[in-house]
């Protein structure tokens, strides 16, 4: 069983690859995760999920004190008050500050059980099971939780690391077209932003990646995992280079926002939003249009929509953008391409080449 | 102006103590105030405390972008609903990642404000400015902020340590005699348990304290600062030592929850809950009934109530200390005396001696 850490000191831990640890009967990675789980777990999850896998998982924790909440599934349901309802069932079925919350599910139940975990009793351990390729590769990494607000997504939340994440590839053949080419546009993200040579690998690969060669899919999550966690290592509160995950996603948040959560999934939203930002580096004359274009290929022969899924005003769009959370006073900021491979964040955003990269697009 | 330093690393923060920071036109100790809050402030209060002080803090903070909230009256509004109002305002208003929050209020404005700028974008600065004498001396000091849950009192939270404490000792002279005994309660608890000179420093200076004499409000205030300030820097998240804080609190939020929010005041629970933890501790046999008989002294000289608001059952009140933050899956614990001054955590409560200290109350 591979192994990667995350290292954030005394918050450090372990992302363990187990093929089989609820998608086979082989349970591997059962010990860890038990070791980790302490006697009292909280298991959230979604209707979909829970009806593939939680009975394996509850089985696996038999002898322990176990409780569950499924919320309905998709995004619309990422809210405060199925946190509040979380927090009933806790407190009413006698759950106290030693009990570990346990995601079992995608980015959605990731971060609303993070979250929760988060703030009951101010603070337990969560521990990651994410079930989805978007989940696998970015959300359940890195301590991000939050649930959205009706007026803007992801604006209510705290960091909060995992104690483990256990990532079972294996859940991966039960995901949808549709969801699995939206975890891709992650991995697109991280290679762009952060490695030329697994960009190169991604186009090689493209055709056993869709047709979800297990080896195949192995290698890339552990690339994009440990892509992830470096750039968390070295910025855990993103007040500096972890911003370049944000790559794609400043245009995408709004994407999402001005469509109503739920209509475009998050990585469907952020394959445009990393178009956009490669539209916008290539008119502010950092980027050649030929990366563009081959941003574009790897994104489409994925199958990912790469086209706004609504009649968007500029006005709209620039109002959503500016309420994004990496917004400061002083204005927009937003990531840019330098290179394939290289991202930088830049705070002075020129006005003149967003607008002509909205009109290009709108 | 004296500055009293929290001892935590990187998260170190001073209080500073400034009669007339908005209590005068003195505005004593706004240069700090100032240059810690930026250039964007969202203050949160209520209808009592800003109908006197906010105009003046308003004023402060002329040429800034200021918001504000103000919540009703009362423990009964220390809900989530409010937090996600006031997440809706910030987010309407424009406020982004790089606003300060501030608490202009008693300690129901603290919890909320501080776990809305723990929550709102993964956490922004707050200052706390509290205004009674319960928020100056305990909860203002030491980054515990939570809402309740209508299971369970301060369910919901996070630890948010404030990055300036501002104690303008003038505010008390508008405090209602209730809600001043209040507070009095905390700091015959600090003295109880880490002071015992300070227990006789207030046996003999409880005139001066209830007549509000300035400068003795200000030794006081000062004191029980500095023993929280102490705790906090030892054991900031409540993994050991901190846990004697709670002394007092397991009986007090029972009474509490078991009487409806509101019905009590934090203060009044807490003290008899101190003498409901010095019953316990004297029938375990730690102290002598004297001591037991001094804090019923020293608590009825500052004019708490120490009667049970309600009749309450045993069995509800084991329920309800069962739900306790402090409580674990292996059981309750408890904060006893060991002398007066000394104060030690049990894991192992005697049960027969619990029944007998309820019933004696009851």
């Amino acid at each position: 069983m591979k192994t990667l850490t995350v290292e954030l000191g005394e918050r450090a831990y372990p992302i363990i690859f187990c093929h089989g640890l609820i998608s086979k009967e082989s349970a591997l990675g059962a010990e860890v995760l038990l070791e980790t789980a302490g006697r009292s777990v909280f298991i959230v999850s979604n209707d979909q999920v829970a009806a593939l896998y939680l009975p394996r998982l509850m089985a696996l924790f038999a002898g322990k004190r176990v409780g569950y909440h499924c919320l309905p599934d998709g995004e619309a349901f990422k809210t405060l008050s199925q946190v509040e309802t979380i927090m009933g069932k806790l407190i009413s079925e006698g759950f106290t500050r030693d009990s570990t919350v346990i995601a079992l599910g995608g980015g959605v139940v990731g971060d609303v059980a993070g979250f929760a975990a988060a703030i009951f009793q101010r603070g337990v351990p969560v521990i990651q099971i994410p079930t989805t390729l978007l989940s696998q590769v970015d959300s359940s990494v890195g301590g991000k939780t939050a649930v959205n607000h009706p007026l803007g997504k992801n604006m209510v939340g705290a960091f909060h690391q995992p104690a483990l994440v256990a990532i079972d590839v294996g859940t991966l053949t039960t995901l949808s077209d549709r969801e699995f080419a939206a975890g891709v546009a992650e991995i697109v993200k991280h290679a762009a932003l952060g490695d030329a040579d697994y960009f190169d690998w991604l186009e090689d690969h493209c055709e056993q990646i869709v047709a979800r060669d297990i080896d195949c899919l192995n290698e890339m999550i552990e690339r994009s995992c440990r892509i992830k966690a470096t750039i968390v290592a070295e910025d855990e509160k993103e007040q500096g280079r972890r911003g370049l995950l944000n790559l794609g996603h400043t245009f995408g948040h709004a994407i999402e926002t001005l469509s109503g959560y739920g209509v475009v999934l998050h990585g469907e939203a952020v394959a445009i939003g990393l178009l956009m930002a490669a539209e916008y580096s290539h008119r502010a004359g950092f980027i050649s249009e030929r990366i563009s274009a081959r941003l574009r290929s790897l994104l489409a022969a994925f199958g990912l929509p790469l086209l706004l899924p609504a009649a968007l005003t500029r006005g709209d769009f620039k109002t959503a953008m500016a309420r994004d959370k990496k917004a400061t006073q002083s204005g927009l900021r937003l990531i840019v391409l330098k290179a394939l491979g290289q991202a930088e964040i830049i705070d002075q955003v020129d006005d003149d080449v967003l607008d002509q990269t909205l009109t290009s697009w709108l």
